[in-house]
């Protein structure tokens, strides 16, 4: 019984689907592994539908303890990486995390890397 | 502009994970095409949070029209693939689908076929 | 022993990544189910290797036998959504498919949408 | 012509599916950062096909260089994570790594767990 519910979540649920491009670039970006991997847990948080972790949680899944995460956390913003999104709703502001700005510089990387290959080859 | 913000919904949001046991067996399990893509867009709905999508919003994506997509649902439902949850929060009843029937079918299908395999492999 | 290596098999490849693009626009270029299905097992064992998979193994996974498998082949290549590619590599010829010709028409569909869309608000 | 490549790559293979298993419990298995994403190379060179990739080829992504991914490499097999596999295939022998016993410990850790949770459930 329990384990049927494994499986079953095992199965809809048990992999997280993380673009190739932060994993193959993220160390050309200046990224070390502990930043990396805190957007990664930070990415599977909203795609989990939180959308605001709180360094308390990223501890928990990660080698840092809280502090050392609220550090990454502040790094990767003032870096430009992650941005810190506030709505508000009837007088209640919430905020969120986007990694638009991530996945921008990636993005760029990708296509100006390729297009300055391309023109070096034209020049050959 | 544009460009850029179709390229990070490709970059994040861009794949649907499906359970492989789905695609390889469902026809294993009596299912054909058009009942197997009904599942895959239900599913997908469930994953972006519309957990009971209407006939009218699966013709939408599929090449029978909504009536046509009402006989497919009632077939999956009167089938044992497809159960309607309800739940009543303060007063108010939700319903939504769920596909656990059809991926514990998928989950006995495997093991027992497995296991009879191991079986008569060891009856040799 | 036997549970274990299918838990790791479901684990680390038990999904199966499809383009949203796909499933979300077949029917609009004219692909039914029974087409989409074909072009998504075509792309699970190109994934997997195997880059020419016969109408017998095709038929194997679906609720159509092999010669309605080969008609659905033809129609993919002839209404060009299929492409068959031939590479000689030392007088042996070897087959492929490519799905790329359909990829391309999903990204123009979107793009050409995107764009249209964004014009007309600005006529507006 | 180069954009439309970038984007069939992205739509096809833009994506890196990782079991959340992995994500969600390398700390308690006692891996730091580093060491899961050296986790995450290797898993995702397997699927590229490059099943023994050097340090040279790990360096070349993440932010240590050839030497501490040897050392990173080396702790991974005596910790047990990550097996070495040789094969004889007519005289020649080929090396290849397997990350089960990383995935099997990540099992044992998850169905104990859950186990001993219904236990003390139902103790209570």
């Amino acid at each position: 019984m329990m384990e049927k519910e494994l499986l079953i979540e095992f199965l809809t649920n048990g992999g997280l689907t993380i673009p190739r491009l932060l994993i193959e670039n993220y160390s050309e970006l200046g990224l070390n592994e502990e930043q990396c991997l805190m957007v990664i847990h930070i990415y599977s948080f909203i795609k989990e539908g939180n959308t605001f972790p709180t360094p308390d949680e990223l501890a928990r899944r990660m080698s840092c303890d809280s502090s050392q995460c609220s550090n990454h956390l502040r790094m990767l913003v003032q870096s430009g990486f992650l941005e810190i999104k506030q709505e508000k709703d009837r007088s209640v502001y919430t905020e969120s995390y986007s990694l638009d700005p991530l996945w921008e510089r990636l993005i760029s990387l990708k296509f100006l890397t390729k297009n300055t290959e391309t023109k070096m080859e034209q020049e050959d």
